[in-house]
């Protein structure tokens, strides 16, 4: 018997999985929330955060993880001598400051009330303006990673996060001796040897394998301090996907319940990692990572530029092929917004009645409706869009209402929006050369709304299939900790074959109705069309009124003062 | 001392008030239900309606008359013999077929299960593509009288639902010796004689006292039947408002306590009168009636042809100069479907416990927001647009949500979209020479909303005066009751007399706030781009998806179906 154990770290807690790479068969889940959570108020000594932020106690990470782990295992009863090895996925750009032993700046006495010194989860928001500044320099130096990136680095990532530090907190900066992905941190943690996944490296930090980072003088022009930083703070070996970092410590050994010496796989980001637990292993094949927002994953032949994406990288995703990211910032952010802002009492009356919960009975109600029927058709902005316009500032519409609109058709028109968002992604692939021949969904929405499933299926005129897990990322993270292993401690010699043994898809298939796709292919050309109206700059009033709601905002604050 | 009497037919109830012409005070006031209200299922003996439709029973006229100005003058104690004239306004165009007698077709046997031998509502809107078909035609034989109308006849007009008779029951049509408007059948009824009111023959039935009706040649190409519609059955004399009509029967004198041959005046339409009750009596006042929809009332010095607007009548509202007629179809229907479609239970809650209603409720959080703060831009179409694009075929539409988006910051965005399109018909009046130089408002929502009132001055810039009266309707119709009597019997010899001794204006003005007005005006263009973008042409889009939202209601009642 063979176990290995995956840990996906997610924004608010970690699961550990124990996957029989024999069978396939995930034998045991547990799961451990941070206890810090986000901190996006204040830190935990009451020192108040600006808007936008949002970060981490790395310590969290290290105590759910060995809860989690230990749980898991006494769950599944197994001998620990079985786990040959361990793999871990983790949100990204979610990055630290650390001395160069890995220690915690936020752990050190004279640092512990520095917001600077914490862990920057990756929704921290507040380095838009670095990130701006970031990209108008990029494009006045005609720098050529940019366009690996769909054009633009998000305020998400490495270098956006590390120039705020560098631009207001100087400090901080000069004393952290490495910046560094959490997820890299853990492994550090656990193998003692300080390594980097080139996977996060290659989609939040700028790097590739032939070009390497941006050079100094691109550094040195963004910010005087920051001229070094690669050789200084970045340091240790950039490692490929499915790679063995190191040999879990004995220290680490002993608090995981595990074997010293066990092989500990490369860091891997939560999106990712899921690609293979869904057995996708060709080009062609997209995962749509479906929650809050979206995440694309589709790996290629070649590497095309394909403008608005968030990022390529060779071997980003499966070992020598270029990895293509894209992002749907906002999906079930949008059902939950019209069911917890636009819902009459009727309906939630309705809902008690029937016992089950609102966005139930609000999908009950949408899917009696044919498409083309609500007579709505919304642009899925909410939360600006990420590809494949790149661009924050953009905001929802909502066109088509009568006096006969209801809570339904809204909530229906805006599901069909974040369809029409993935084929404007998908057909934008296509159109740069970049074929996506089969999609395959994950996430809480793959799995719990039927209703939205089968909408995609139509508006793609493609089947939609679906991940067979429903912890896929951990399960992904067990698959890379096998190939980690290597064959001959049982293991496999590549993810590909450990794919093709362990994936899963769920024999459940979303097939499009001819009738549907009919009416969608009309409605998708009317949305396209106020796609690049708003969005390409035919009206760019979003940004005015955005601007116009920050001025009105700063003006009220103003009034409310003394 | 002196008094008339007005009576106010709405579209659900009648009321009756007594005027004191002396001293101005509305002495009493009463008003009673129509028995069958708006027949828009089925009719009293259960013969189905089809959508769209319509109807009212005329008899409700007569008994809500006699119940209210009875009422009306128990509750005065005055002297009936005082009251020295009668006027009554009408919703218009509300038409109905009558014998030569004034016999109501549908009070006659053989003709009580006809759907189409009763009164019509002006909201009766099943002869949509009967307008659609009038005007093409007009269009085709280059009739001049479309300009006075702004380009398009509307559906609730005098013609178009006599073609919808003619072509869907030839029977009624011949059976019926005259079509008249509600408002003219009522004087027929109290004076025993045929007139007809050129405020409602000129907005509403295409007649002007310089071209009369369109030609016979224009009647026979629309229907065969209808060749000599005008000479057959639309006869009587056509009179000017403040003429008086006749004096009341023997047998109506009794039914209303009145003294036999009171004089009775043209018949007025309810929007119309309210002019000179607001006192106004100069070229460039625009009144605006605000409730469920909009009429805005102007009065000209010259007549000019202006886009859009509904309709231009000389002596439509006050002798000798053209009276404007523009409407928005939807202004407090937009608030109310906000109200009943958008909120969630704990605004619900919250005004429960304030002990205040939930619209009470929304316009006190929206009024905590400036201009510009809630990030929304709404096109005010839910109803389509009556002026200046006279389109029934778009639809709403809300721009500018993000997560953070609240039912009052749409609220107060679908109230500044009525606003603007106000200031769209306002500024089409200038731009074609005809000046608005005050804005006065009455109505519901001028007497109940301060908040939107405040939002007119602020985006229309100017400051909003209100009608003294709440009954300002009835007090009009009174006051051309004193018309009619005259003079000589102690009344008036012309409305503008009147208007200047009897009209009131409240003391509450709402002003423009400088800040405000520089925000909106920016705003204001961001509509008027949108506007002109889905309006004039720029997408149809609106339309496109109206027509697929009805193939699909086709296509699920066709499933629904056997």
């Amino acid at each position: 018997m063979r176990y290995t154990i995956g840990v996906d770290f997610g924004t608010l807690s970690a699961r550990a999985l124990v996957l029989d790479i024999e069978s396939g068969r995930e034998v045991a889940v547990a799961a451990r929330d941070y206890a810090h959570g986000v901190m996006d108020r204040e830190l935990p000594g009451g020192i108040p955060l600006g808007p936008d932020w949002a970060l981490q106690q790395p310590a969290d990470y290290l105590q759910t993880m060995e809860g989690a782990v230990g749980e898991a295992l006494r769950l599944s009863a197994i001998d620990p001598q079985q786990v040959i090895g361990l793999g871990i996925d983790f949100t990204a750009c979610t990055m630290l400051p650390t001395l160069s032993d890995g220690t915690p700046l936020c752990w050190q006495e004279g640092w512990r009330d520095h917001p600077h010194a914490y862990v920057k989860l990756w929704k921290h928001h507040a380095a838009s303006r670095h990130a701006a500044r970031l990209n108008q320099l990029a494009r006045e130096r005609g720098e050529g990673w940019l366009a690996r990136y769909g054009g633009a680095i998000s305020s998400e990532w490495m270098f956006a996060k590390i120039y705020q530090i560098a631009d207001e907190a100087p400090e901080v900066y000069r004393a952290a001796e490495r910046f560094i992905e959490a997820g890299d941190w853990v492994i550090w943690q656990l193998t003692g040897r300080e390594t980097r996944s080139a996977c996060q490296a290659g989609y939040k930090a700028i790097w590739s394998a032939d070009e390497g980072y941006p050079s100094e003088a691109f550094f040195a022009a963004l910010h005087p301090l920051m001229e070094h930083v690669i050789q200084d703070k970045m340091c240790g070996p950039i490692l490929p996907l499915g790679d063995c970092a190191g040999g879990l410590t004995a220290a680490f050994a002993k608090k995981l319940g595990l074997r010293e010496g066990t092989p500990v796989a490369v860091s891997n980001v939560d999106a990712h990692v899921t690609v293979p637990a869904a057995g996708l292993t060709g080009a062609g094949d997209m995962l749509m990572i479906m929650g809050t927002s979206t995440c694309h994953m589709l790996v290629g032949e070649e590497e095309k530029p394909v403008p608005g994406i968030c990022g390529v990288v060779r071997g980003g995703i499966l070992p020598g092929l270029p990895g293509y990211e894209a992002g749907q910032s906002c999906v079930g952010d949008h059902f939950d917004w019209v069911s917890k802002s636009l819902v009459p009492p009727q309906y939630h009356h309705q809902a008690q009645e029937k016992g089950i919960t609102l966005q139930q009975l609000l999908t009950e109600k949408a899917a009696r409706l044919l498409p083309g029927q609500s007579g709505l058709l919304a642009l899925d902005w909410w939360n600006g869009n990420r590809s494949v316009l790149v661009d924050v500032d953009l905001t929802g519409l909502i066109l088509g209402m009568t006096l006969a609109t209801k809570a339904e058709d809204i909530y229906r028109a805006i599901i069909e929006a974040t369809a029409y968002g993935t084929r404007m992604i998908v057909e934008t692939f296509q159109q740069n050369g970049v074929p996506v021949k089969r999609l395959v969904a994950a996430g809480g929405i793959a799995e719990k709304n039927a209703l939205a499933m089968q909408i995609y299926a139509d508006v793609m005129n493609m089947p939609i299939y679906l991940a067979g897990s429903p912890q896929a990322p951990a399960r992904g993270a067990a698959m890379f900790g096998a190939v980690a292993a290597g064959q001959a401690a049982g293991g496999f010699s590549d993810i590909v074959l450990a794919a093709e043994k362990l994936g899963r898809i769920k024999e459940k298939i979303y097939t499009p109705v001819p009738e549907h796709v009919a009416v969608y292919d009309k409605l998708y050309r009317e949305y396209a069309a106020l796609h690049d109206t708003f969005g390409r700059g035919g009206n760019h009033c979003m940004k005015r009124l955005k601007a116009l709601r920050a001025q009105a905002i700063d003006r009220a604050n103003g009034m409310a003062q003394p």
